[in-house]
């Protein structure tokens, strides 16, 4: 973000005012409903995003064997939202969705190939608003730690987009090295290893993925057996530092997207072998940021949300995850593929519970942004609701509806209750091919989680209104670049 | 059980020195590893039982749109159990092992056809020793509320099989009436019905089935929309009364079983449909017999299980419910069809947590004996485990392995965490038929739980090790009469 334009006019002395008002009046100003808070009640946001966990891969969300101790009390204490979409099966998209609030088809970002690749040129564009830059305005510190994944050029890089700081990988830990990266000083090889063989594609391997600091790489190939364990380090010496301002710390993590590497005090401990390893780490990763915020004091103005990108990559059989009860996983549009298991947590101030509504991490966006007192732009469509009502246990969720793409396909819409599916596809490269349906099939997903009923038959009418949903959105798309398909 | 001399010979002098210990020594004589509690510290034991409940359909394993608080709070306070079994995965062999400790193949009541009807003339065995006559023998109150299904003729209902009282249905509730029950002078007839038609054949439908006190009809067709509600009356007034001794609950409840009914106050408020309604009673009820015990001030002496008797009845759409991440269902020896969503509470005795060490309905019956210092039949083959290491936090599970059964055939069997299907099956009437497989198709089932990846391959020596399980089982079989092919 370049310009302040974007904001409403009245933005900026709203905040003024506000922040005089919060002084003044100190705690007996309330951040609820639509009233903006001062800046000394402004919470820390903290969104762990993992990548490719399945819906049913933590303990409170029912898996087996795969140990959760530390998310399923946050569950418990906080809520545990059971019907919280990403918006994109796969990883460039849902990010796109995340950081932007909007469905990742506005901002070019969806489409072919389904995500950027180590030879992309594109990545999120520069009108788009983040999230981090929207917090930035109203006095945020933001870091990004770990993987990025919305362009590895530098004007897409997180530092170029909000964030104070960076520390990850730019893109999915099974791609290649891009050997025009700017590779810092002190860059540490693997023994053996110089920047010229780095950059020689006979030396580059899957999941011989570049470590960045800021904008250049300092770690080549990214160790990435420590990554969870060095994340997590960075993360929690981030809020340590941020003492001063309200935070934003968006931690993404690299797994359990294959290759999957878990720390050697996580290697061979899980009962479901190296996949719950990683899931375990990462869960005593949250453990760690959870356990900092209270040290410091800070639990209490802190908002933090765990969810995932999208669902488990199946076909990579035990090296993917589970979608639970949910039908299929990553890279489609049934449930499994973009339904993910959610945690909110911010101890004294969320309504503990099971949450049942609608949710999806385009809403983090408006949430946060309505939590910070930060404008939300109002010259674009934003296809995130303001979540805090739920949060707060003053209201059911204003969302109603979700749109599950498939690159730049509409394939499905789900309304209220119930989802119909225009076109059905199994996963890439596995099957079965797309099929389009008219009618579409239709399923009530409360009474049928799994899909496995289709209705259509019986509910015509339910049909034609989403008919005249996808009509009244198709209205709301703007033509917009392609920034997947850009080659270096 | 008609004679004592089926236990071993010194049990009743130890039961002597203990209560005398106990008295001397008070609450300082632990109930822990070999020791024989004195009377006033013999737990009460509740076990509720559910019919049909799958595996994903609690909040706490995982369903979505079903909420359970109750059943959530109690695996929080107690141990959630990950890997628990039915010893079958049809209604009257698992019930027949929860009360026998033993495999329903040493009972009789294992083979074709699958369950007993209401034409059926055979039942448990005398010779069998319940649970309820075990604990009776040692001073126990017992009840029975719920579904029987281990025979209706006066000889094998509740009251002649060690439980004092009796109040439920003695099948399936969607069998009909057998004309010959016993009928109580002060039955209650649906509006138009009379003695004589009840007993016409043309007025039984399926689901109108009948209502028994003790050993009498008391309602037909008894009105099951108020089920749920009349057991949970009948379990708690039985608390309340049993003050004087410790007590035996068995609540073995008819429902999820079809046809579904809930109350009016439950009827039509759960996200899940009618299904969801029904769980959700199930968990008020289960709220209501805690909420008893906590007012009664003995929550601390009971110890409450809750599991179900097998898998969800898949072939039923939507009003049957599902396995969760579990393959298959109802009727299977896949682990949808017999792995039970179950919790184990006993307010601060129990070491909450997560349990995902093996174990079996038949478990609770060597369990429940040891823990009211009952002695376990020494002239038979009991194929239960002592689980009290693992309640009270002081080892690992000694269950190692599992024998799956459909009717008297071994499909299959789990040692340690691999299993083998040396046959499987669908569900009956939808199929695929049986098969036949050498060598066994072999999952590892803590690293695969939804059993999709067969490694019989690269583990001939595990599948080695299972062949010598299953012929040393078969060692301990010995011919009994089957019980189900008895006809009136």
């Amino acid at each position: 973000m370049k310009s302040r334009s974007v904001f409403g006019k009245i933005g900026p002395v709203l905040v003024t005012v506000t922040a005089f008002l919060g002084m003044v009046l100190g705690s007996s100003l309330s951040a609820k409903a639509d009233s903006e808070p001062g800046k000394s009640e402004k919470p820390n946001i903290v969104v762990i995003f993992c990548d490719d966990l399945g819906y049913g891969d933590l303990g409170v969300f029912g898996h087996p064997t795969i140990r959760t101790p530390n998310l399923d009390r946050l569950a418990r204490e906080g809520q545990k939202w059971t019907q919280f979409y990403a918006a994109a099966s796969v990883c460039t998209p849902s990010r796109a969705a995340l950081l932007t609030g909007r469905l990742p088809i506005r901002s070019g970002l969806a489409g072919h190939p389904r995500v950027l690749f180590q030879w992309s040129a594109g990545g999120i564009p520069e009108q788009e608003v983040t999230m981090a830059e929207a917090l930035k305005e109203v006095g945020y510190s933001t870091a990004c730690i770990g993987k990025w994944h919305l362009g590895h050029l530098n004007q897409y890089l997180p530092t170029n987009n909000g964030f104070d700081y960076y520390y990850g990988i730019p893109y999915s830990n099974d791609m290649r090295v891009d050997p025009d990266m700017p590779v810092a000083d002190d860059i540490r090889f693997r023994k053996g290893m110089t920047l010229e063989k780095m950059r020689d594609k006979e030396n580059q391997k899957g999941g011989w993925v570049p470590l960045y600091r800021n904008e250049k790489v300092i770690e080549y190939p990214a160790n990435q057996a420590t990554l969870i364990r060095r994340y997590t380090q960075e993360a929690t010496d981030f809020i340590k530092e941020s003492q001063e301002d309200p935070f934003l710390l968006y931690f993404p993590h690299t797994f359990p997207h294959i290759p999957l590497y878990a720390s050697e005090k996580f290697r061979g401990t899980s009962e479901r072998g190296l996949y719950g390893d990683v899931i375990e780490e990462l869960d005593w990763s949250v453990g760690r940021v959870v356990e900092t915020l209270k040290k410091e004091g800070i639990a209490k103005n802190t908002l933090l949300f765990f969810t995932s990108d999208n669902g488990p990559w199946l076909v990579m059989d035990q090296n993917g995850g589970s979608s639970g009860l949910l039908r299929n996983g990553k890279g489609t549009t049934w449930e499994g593929g973009m339904r993910e298991p959610t945690i909110a947590w911010w101890p004294g101030r969320i309504e503990p519970g099971v949450v049942t509504g609608m949710g999806s991490t385009m809403d983090l966006y408006v949430t946060a942004l309505k939590l910070a007192g930060a404008d939300i732009p109002e010259d674009r469509a934003i296809d995130g609701y303001d979540l805090r009502p739920v949060l707060f246990g003053e209201g059911e969720s204003p969302r109603d509806e979700m749109f599950y793409y498939r690159g730049d396909e509409l394939y499905a819409v789900r309304h209220g209750d119930y989802k119909a599916h225009f076109i059905t596809q199994g996963v890439y490269g596995e099957g079965p091919d797309k099929q389009r349906h008219d009618p579409p099939l239709l399923y009530q997903l409360g009474h049928d989680p799994s899909e496995r009923f289709n209705i259509a038959e019986d509910h015509p009418e339910v049909i034609e209104e989403i008919r005249g949903l996808v009509e009244e959105h198709r209205k709301t798309l703007e033509p917009v670049e392609n920034q997947l398909k850009k080659r270096q």
